[in-house]
């Protein structure tokens, strides 16, 4: 899907602990730094749909599983993976496309390296029920 | 200690999922992006010696609990902290000082905000045992 890319980031095992890629600033995707933070979903929970005006998402799943649905109000089409520890890999969401997540574990927590810091008037949120997708 | 900084973040509470800060490019401690990635570390080992001569680290412990020491060499001086989402703040450290960590629960997990892209030849390793602290 156009604005979407999932990028395969790199797992080093050590016997000490692990070193897990999330973004480097000359990686595709990279739209600049503005804020990184954590966001946790239990099972079967639903955040979303939520659409960026100005923000690009980069989106790494740190903990347990999560599925990410991007809508495209344009071309009437839908984009889903599955992201985990298992399935690691980057997903960056350009501006001007719907997204929602739900919980596929107990509970999962995710990171989101965002262009610009958080700024409610760019970002533009609707009820899940008025996005039909078959979760 | 000069050239470390603890920054106390934000935890937002939500019944479906919390968010939990990590970084904005207008916080103190931000010298630019250069990559982030996440470090394992399981209970009672310690990794370190390290020191960068270039990166600033941004420390965000994301699972379990880590100890933090940062030894300045020319003051012969140590700076030592035990973060979580208990005590949950940012730990920056500046170029030119030495840091080791330990994991305090059966498996702990950090977010590394550097500001430079990984580079093995701006970072020293020395052995454990090369700087002496009480662990």
């Amino acid at each position: 899907m156009d604005g979407v890319i999932l990028t395969p980031l790199k797992q080093i095992y050590n016997p000490k602990g692990d070193i897990f890629h999330a973004m480097k600033k000359s990686d595709e995707g990279f739209d600049g730094f503005g804020e990184a933070y954590f966001s946790t979903i239990y099972l079967n929970d639903i955040k979303g749909w939520k659409k960026h005006t100005q923000m690009t998402l980069n989106l790494v799943v740190v903990v347990g599983e999560i599925e990410f649905v991007v809508y495209d109000e344009i071309n009437k089409e839908f984009f889903s993976v599955k992201l985990s520890q298992k399935n690691y890999q980057r997903l960056t969401v350009k501006p001007n496309l719907w997204m929602a997540f739900k919980g596929l574990s107990k509970s999962s927590m995710l990171l989101n390296i965002a262009s610009i810091e958080h700024n409610p008037d760019e970002a533009i949120n609707l009820d899940i029920n008025e996005i039909n997708y078959e979760w």
